[in-house]
């Protein structure tokens, strides 16, 4: 349905006027505890399923928590109607809260707050991740409904609660579910950042991920260095090499044909990453940081966003206790992992990378490999029609231009949609780097709630086009 | 006191026909877990000591547990004798027993198995390494005693508790207590192995040590390798080339100065070694291994007696559990351990290495140095008297001639005997390379126990002229 003007500062003035209530039955879903990644909260999120089964319903969805090996899904459909049909995507599961010491309220009982810069924040677990971003969404379409008794745009829902447990269920469930999932023609994510305070973006690029797990073992047993040092090979030795290996002095990845299949980024882009006014120094200053350590001749944004990288995120060998223990140990092993970039295959990678570990590897020693999966890139078309309509959406709202950017991280349901359901994917979130998701004091922008229920409503009418 | 062939049959006998008792004793000082690198066993260290003082208080030694600012040194003095004074080393602390999950049975619960060759096996932690063998000492004296009333020379003995956590304390016991430490001839150390299970030996040249601790340290927290990865310095990476860079492949250390101070062995001891018939081929293929990993142009032998080394005893960097975490870690450290030989410097290699790791780490990430000690390597002269009393008093009890051989591993106190005491030491030891010291499944055999008992017996004879 094409809407006009008029609906739409109705709407809008909608959210406004309900901002309080829309602030109260987030309360409502933060207060329940819904741990995904431990056992002991398996009822509660299944009341926080229930929560939002039962809220949708209210909206005139046709929506039900359906029952997996874990927690429930919620899917929900709205009413047909002409245009696109959207399929959105958030979760309710949160992190644990521990160390709970450093919270300065109870995690589970949100507190509106006002920060050191005078913001209004909203603190609670779950806030910001992914609870505050999912009731944007829910709470447009309430607008919506209120005003012109429909939405403007077909709208289904699937709301996960293993986001933050590995989220091995969710696969499983849209390959079980595909025709009815399936049907939509573009999927939303609700579950990143802005640029900046002041700038919306989505996100079209995202890393992959190939992670690898190796154990070198050279004697049958740990020996003691004085009596065998020298004589008998050290897997903490070749370990290191391996590793040493894996980076050239200019930082680049040194795996034979690894660069083969990246593509270099259009100057396009090029020019707009450069009129981000990323601050490289700022970012790495952040982590205490001030040289950049992928190659050389890229930026930190291209290194990011657009490079792929290897990292060895653990390794461990021998003793590693207190005090020194005069040990060749028997083994050592390393969990490294590989983040993709576009036209990567990670199979490919994964063959290259075990093809140059084994031959790095000593007659009498022995190299084991444990795969701890693995995704390719995702790279939404950046001239797909839904991309530009959800750009001008978040730019009327905003009164800024709002940006593609990419992501160094990957956010698998997104490769999931593209794999299982043929969908690309629009990230759009309005949470901040601040909001210290996945630690104490978790907090959402009381902005970021409610211009992110404006933005969701603006984004639907510019997408019912 | 000369003794009789008489009275050393009576001795030798009382050992055979009081070896279940002296067993027994064993075993009371193997299940005292005394762990020294461990805080929480610092209990049991002081237990071990009192025990072993009180068993020498019955023995008519002038024995007590001394105070030291870590675990307490047993200093023990027997009556006058004509003769020489001996002064006899050993330490009842022992290593930790990780990894425990591989341990056949309770690692302080000593129980006496029959291994695969039919072989009587003493199996718990320190059986050998060096509870075994320092109680083949105090059961000679025992048998001594039983028999004669009294030893043939006189016996001192100092018992230490932080052999296996580094040895800080003892040298400046040694100096504190010089005057009544020095009063001995020559120190008796029961801390090696035999040359082979038909053949006793006496050890001349022993490598020394020096231990480091790095940490790296790069960004100011833990970050995630998807959003940080390739502009984050990585510290697994920085580790993983500074241990890369220390081996050449052709297996030769390659801190600058590493081998100046090194000599070559003489023409007259290099066939002496030859001599031995050592079978490096079953040597390695015993710890499952075949290919040497020191410098090719070295036999293994020399290798580990006469050729300086330098192993990764340890390092860890990131998250190392179960599964995966996409981390890039603040710090990695490893624990590092270069064996010396005579000639070469401890001070001077440690400033090498330090100079080199300094010199690889990126200008925002830093390097700190931890030192675990450090001890030249030692030789003594093969011409002496003791040496030759000793050798012929072991080669009485096993029937073939007593070698002399060098030692891949270190053991410090021999240097803080020479340097702060002025005494030569004979380390005398019974154990045999397939003992599993600083490994699970630790044991010694009972043979050598048993016989380790009457070597000492016929040593002292030997030392009483």
């Amino acid at each position: 349905m094409t809407t006009t003007t008029s609906q739409l500062d109705a709407v809008l003035a909608s959210v406004d006027a309900g901002l309080d209530q829309s602030l109260e039955r987030l309360y409502e879903l933060l207060r329940i505890k819904s741990i995904s990644t431990d056992p002991a909260y398996a009822a509660e999120c299944r009341r926080a399923a229930d929560w939002i089964a039962t809220e949708l319903t209210g909206l005139g969805f046709d929506a039900a928590a359906r029952p997996t090996p874990g927690h429930p899904v919620v899917v929900a459909h709205g009413p047909d109607q002409a245009g696109p049909h959207v399929l959105f995507y958030a979760h309710y599961d949160v992190q644990p809260v521990d160390p709970i010491e450093l919270w300065h309220s109870d995690p589970f009982e949100p507190e509106l707050k006002t920060d050191a810069n005078g913001r209004k924040i909203i603190v609670a677990r779950g806030a910001s991740d992914d609870k505050g971003q999912m009731l944007t969404f829910i709470e447009a379409c309430r607008a919506w409904k209120t005003v012109t008794g429909g939405l403007p745009v077909k709208v289904s829902l699937m709301l996960e609660g293993e986001e933050e447990s590995g989220g091995k269920n969710l696969p499983p469930f849209m390959e079980a579910n595909r025709e009815e999932l399936a049907a939509a023609d573009i999927a939303l994510v609700c579950d990143t950042d802005m640029w900046d305070r002041q700038t919306p973006s989505i996100t079209t690029m995202l890393r992959g991920l190939v992670a690898e797990e190796i154990t070198i073992t050279c004697a049958n047993k740990d020996l003691h260095s004085g009596m065998f040092g020298n004589a008998a090979r050290n897997p903490n030795q070749v370990l290191a090499e391996v590793i040493a290996s894996l980076r050239a002095p200019d930082g680049s990845v040194t795996l034979p044909g690894f660069y083969d299949d990246v593509a270099e980024i259009s100057p396009e882009l090029k020019a707009q990453w450069a009129g981000l006014g990323f601050d490289q120094a700022a970012f790495l200053g952040e982590a205490g940081l001030s040289i950049p350590a992928g190659e050389q001749s890229r930026s930190v944004l291209e290194m990011l966003w657009a490079r792929p990288t290897c990292e060895i995120n653990g390794m461990t060998g021998g003793y590693t206790g207190d005090g020194f223990k005069t040990v060749i140990p028997a083994k050592a092993s390393a969990k490294i992992s590989f983040r993709l970039v576009s036209g990567m295959q990670p199979d490919k990678i994964r063959a290259a990378f075990r093809q140059h570990v084994e031959a790095m590897i000593p007659a009498d020693c022995s190299v084991s490999f444990h795969a701890h999966g693995g995704s390719p890139a995702i790279t939404v078309p950046s001239d797909g029609v839904h991309l530009r309509q959800a750009l001008a959406g978040l730019s009327g709202e905003w009164g800024k231009q709002a940006v593609i950017t990419g992501s160094g991280g990957s956010i698998p349901v997104a490769g999931d949609f593209k794999r299982i359901l043929g969908l690309d994917t629009l990230l759009i979130g309005f949470a901040h780097v601040d909001d210290q998701i996945h630690s104490p004091n978790e907090k959402y922008d009381l902005d970021s709630f409610h211009r992110g229920i404006r933005s969701w409503v603006r984004v639907l009418a510019s997408l019912a086009g």
